[in-house]
């Protein structure tokens, strides 16, 4: 079974959103499981300080590497684990980190504030992982978006189908439009070669939409797929 | 007031992170707002369907273009909004977006399944945005993220300090490692420059800090910051 441990201060937002639905039910079914630890309570003051100014200057607060190398030497027993620090200067998450991730179980840092102590991130073998070149409030939006990636490839959590959108990513396409019910909806009908029946040529207009849409959207894909194709 | 007005088929999900600590004391000093609409109760059948299998074969379902447009026809008051559909295909969502889409209210659109029917974000003026190259099992995390990283932006919400690693972003660098209390730890002490409280020099050790790891994380953003120089 997949494990994901949450190291936070604000364990309240766990699970969150992957307590719904599907994520639910497979959590029942023990496919994956999650469980969060409260940095706060390894504060060692009594006002349960996590954090402090940063030496040389400078806006904002640090969490302590102490405090933080105390929760997770309570709460890491296995060397067989990954652990990431989730930082905008971390290596960048795509689908092909979460295939990664889902090897081994893993332990996430939501950092706060303006970071952490840089000693903590050197001395407890922990990988950066940024999931965009934005600036959240907090790693925790981040820790729930890599748990949702790495659960829903766990066979049984959604299903038997095969995504059509991780496989396009997985050529470096995106994916093509997709049209349902009502065939006729606002004077727009679906495609002609969707109602044929005619497999081969759905595929090959698939395929030509993702192309297209690739090569306009996204150049560096595009120039991924051309060399692998 | 910024305001912020999701349409979900999980509105129990929000406001989840975007409801605690300075986030939540924002909102009630009304610096900016949140209304969550639920899809579903716009659904034309009793049985309140939302999603119908795709034409042309696959797997997976698709959302309904007429449902979604209905729950936005009754919901979006004003052109001078955005509204965005989250999807892998979409522009890449990154720190200058969120910058813009502060200027403007915004409307986001979680899919979920194997997306939504193309007819909808051709017939409704909708920005397709992606947070990343994955796959997540709906847009609620998504949509999270975005407000996250907008509302940070509002003035106010998170003090008047001013974002190292945000400042960094925007010359294209990533942040220098920082360092708080204890001054040794487990044998490590801080760099000695930080000690100093010689400003010029500590502002320069940071600078050739960012620009190393700049240069060895990430070359695409070290040749913009060249470029920018």
């Amino acid at each position: 079974m997949w494990k994901a441990k949450v190291f936070t201060l604000y364990p309240e937002l766990f699970p969150g959103p992957l307590g719904s639905g599907l994520y639910k039910k497979a959590l029942e079914k023990k496919l994956w499981s999650l469980e969060v630890v409260n940095i706060r309570d390894y504060a060692l003051d009594k006002h349960k300080t996590v954090d402090d100014t940063p030496f040389g200057g400078g806006s904002g607060m640090l969490m302590r590497a102490d405090i933080i190398a105390n929760s997770l030497d309570n709460n890491i027993n296995s060397k067989n684990e990954t652990t990431i620090y989730l930082s905008p200067k971390g290596k960048k998450f795509d689908q092909s980190s979460a295939k990664k991730m889902l090897e081994k179980n893993i332990n996430i840092i939501c950092g706060h504030f303006e970071g952490v102590d840089q000693r903590l991130l050197e001395t407890r073998n922990i990988e950066e992982v940024s999931v965009g070149d934005f600036v959240l409030s907090g790693g925790e939006i981040g820790a729930l978006l890599i748990i949702d990636t790495v659960v829903r490839l766990i066979p049984g959590v959604v299903g038997n189908f095969e995504s059509l959108t991780e496989e396009s990513f997985e050529k470096n396409l995106l994916e093509y439009p997709q049209y349902t019910k009502p065939q006729k909806w606002e004077k727009k009908d679906v495609p002609d070669v969707l109602l044929t029946g005619d497999h081969a040529k759905i595929k090959g207009w698939r395929l030509h939409q993702s192309e297209d849409i690739t090569r306009r959207r996204r150049p560096d894909l595009w120039e991924k797929y051309k060399k692998n194709k």
